[in-house]
């Protein structure tokens, strides 16, 4: 029996580079995603108990958007500038990103900007790992792997779900294809920094629970696949409506600086004139009442309204989370209709919406066995890959490539 | 907001037509799979109590032998020839393929050759899948998803695993990639074909459980990475050790039939000089004990030689239980060296093993957590990524193309 012991030591070097540049990654985008974790729920503690704060959302939208105008150069692209490094490098991401970005969001939430905060920590991760392609004088190929591995790292410790944040890397690249090149540096990365931001920080993360899922039936089946198509046009509505508002910003006001603040003070009128903070900021509370409680039917669409205006006119942060919110509350409201339980239903819009709006049905099928455990994965994973199907070839990330067509 | 109703269309479209198709296919496969298992109880059973039945292995190698060469075709290609139909599309699969692969089978369990069953199950779902393609006059393209939502059907109804049979489905046939196409056939044939062996049929599984799962910790990261390499090696040498057996009989006994009658006569010779079972068949019985009880060192190796020498020889069977058996037990072992719990090392090389030799690290991972539930899923993605990263660039199925090198 002849061991091909060639390829066993070039597997064996390659394993202990990844491993030393993952811990590096894992530890620093940890760190980062903590530090991120910890300022966010200050800045919406500090929102949530002194609202007037909102009526300053025009200043603060000004600061970003002089701030991303004179210094930011590419930082404004976000996570598309990512994307665009992996499919087509030019030159290193400026590490000045990951300030930009922070101090973007925390702005942006604490005057009550509706926005998410993966993106924050997507850039942060991609941005302090391609710091490292020069320290170790990568090659392109390498240097493909170690965004890549930041990406998984910032997106697996900021929700604490270390197996979604590694296939997130792999996954979000292209629509309808993984290629397994960074699988070892991705899962490595997510796990460390997942473990970082946990363990070492102590920082922990909102839990969801669906207390009761129905063994699967016909009507079960066919209810899942009928949610996943709402899930996956809301997702497509939610794609479409951030791109429509940033257009519409950029052909009515052509200083960009001026974007956010004129946004800011349509919002904040907003806010004052309904008299609730309900749609600002991530909306966990609304997030964790859609597992429970019955819930408007509009919720939704507001949300989706809310974020995608927050986004087109200039504000930083994220989408996932309001897409959290857009699909738990949509699955909330569908429980009327659909018999399934609410908290199913709840689940399911969380990471199916997601799944939709960007193309990555993989990703939120393990993330909803991450978050709420496996006793529903049949149910998540027909409604992530149907929402997937019906969410068009557009997603929220525009620089994602179509690497096979989904019908 | 321009909703793009075209694209909405044509996805309803595309939908309806793979669920029609895949009810069928998941119906007709996951019965299969039904009557499969049923049967395979059945002969195991028979044998068990009956053990002088071994002494007629050579006789049933015979029947197996001949059959296939003068009647198989090109079915003697097994699983090979499922993969080579999907990169090279040539001509119909051979309806016979399935009862053959089923007799073979079942004839080789009954007299005690130590084999799997998942090339089976794959092999009858493949074969019955795609004769669909003549029925409903499909495309070149769509026999393609067909018969890959065939061998998701088949995988995910006969071990119980949906999910894991709808990735595994997409993620055998190149090396590194995993494409698209199919999934949503894929997932719709699994589940449906999953709940027709399960619900319809009421044929339950093998129960797995690992009782404690320690919190991960450096030791512990450190541990699985050490212990994926070593499964990982394993999953190489039962690969190799599959091909040399098959190469030694191909190279000494020129006609073709006589191989299994040569092979079965040292192996049931084998079997009563060592005076225990142990070793032929599934092994159900020891993969089970490996999660609660220390056993010989040596059990894996064994399984090796048992499998690849009867595999090799011609009999028919699958990989799959075999290397469960192997990894389950080498686990078991390991767990006197590295500082984790036994079951819990032992239901890492029962994925592992596996992830390694089929190159199907993704499939592994949401197995393990769709059989031993989502608390050990780091520690199972640890050592499937690594397994896969330390198995070689060839595995059990030698049709497999690669896409993208591992390191």
């Amino acid at each position: 029996l002849v061991l091909a012991t060639g390829e066993q030591g070039a597997a064996l070097l390659y394993t202990f580079k990844w491993l030393l540049i993952c811990i590096l990654i894992g530890l620093l985008v940890g760190s980062a995603s903590a530090f991120f974790l910890v300022s966010l729920d200050w800045v919406t503690n500090y929102r949530e108990e002194n609202t007037w704060i909102i009526a300053l959302l025009p200043l603060g939208g000004l600061v970003i958007g002089l701030l991303y105008h004179y210094y930011g150069g590419r930082s404004v692209k976000g996570n598309n500038l990512l994307l665009e490094e992996i499919h087509t490098p030019r030159e290193r991401i400026p590490f000045r990103m990951a300030p930009l970005v922070l101090f973007g969001t925390l702005v942006t939430h604490l005057f009550g900007g509706s926005a998410g905060r993966e993106g924050t920590a997507v850039q942060m991760g991609g941005t302090i790992a391609d710091q490292f392609t020069k320290v170790f004088r990568l090659r392109p190929r390498d240097r493909k792997l170690l965004i890549t591995a930041g990406i998984s790292a910032g997106f697996a410790s900021l929700f604490g779900t270390p197996l979604a944040g590694a296939i997130f890397g792999l996954e979000v690249f292209v629509v309808g294809r993984i290629r397994y090149e960074s699988l070892l540096p991705s899962f490595l990365a997510a796990v460390i920094a997942d473990y970082t931001c946990h363990h070492l920080w102590g920082v922990s993360h909102t839990v969801y629970a669906i207390p009761f899922v129905p063994e699967l039936s016909v009507t079960g089946f066919v209810s899942a696949l009928l949610a996943g198509v709402v899930f996956g046009l809301a997702g497509m509505v939610f794609s479409k409506a951030t791109l429509l508002w940033g257009n519409i910003f950029q052909r009515y006001i052509s200083y960009a600086p001026l974007r956010p603040v004129v946004g800011g003070v349509v919002l904040a009128g907003v806010v004052f004139a309904i008299g609730t903070t309900k749609y600002v900021g991530l909306g966990v509370p609304t997030i964790l009442a859609a597992f429970s409680d019955p819930l408007p039917v509009y919720d939704s669409v507001v949300k989706i309204l809310f974020t995608s205006f927050t986004l087109g006119a200039g504000f930083k942060g994220g989408e996932v989370t309001p897409l959290f919110f857009t699909g738990a509350t949509l699955g909330n409201a569908l429980s009327q209709a659909v018999p399934l339980p609410m908290a199913l239903l709840a689940g399911m819009g969380f990471v199916a919406v997601f799944a939709g709006a960007t193309n990555t049905p993989l990703t939120c099928t393990i993330m909803a066995i991450e978050l709420f455990g496996a006793e529903s994965s049949v149910y998540m994973a027909l409604a992530c890959v149907t929402a997937y199907i019906f969410s068009g070839h557009s997603g929220i990330y525009g620089s994602q490539v179509i690497g096979s067509p989904k019908h």
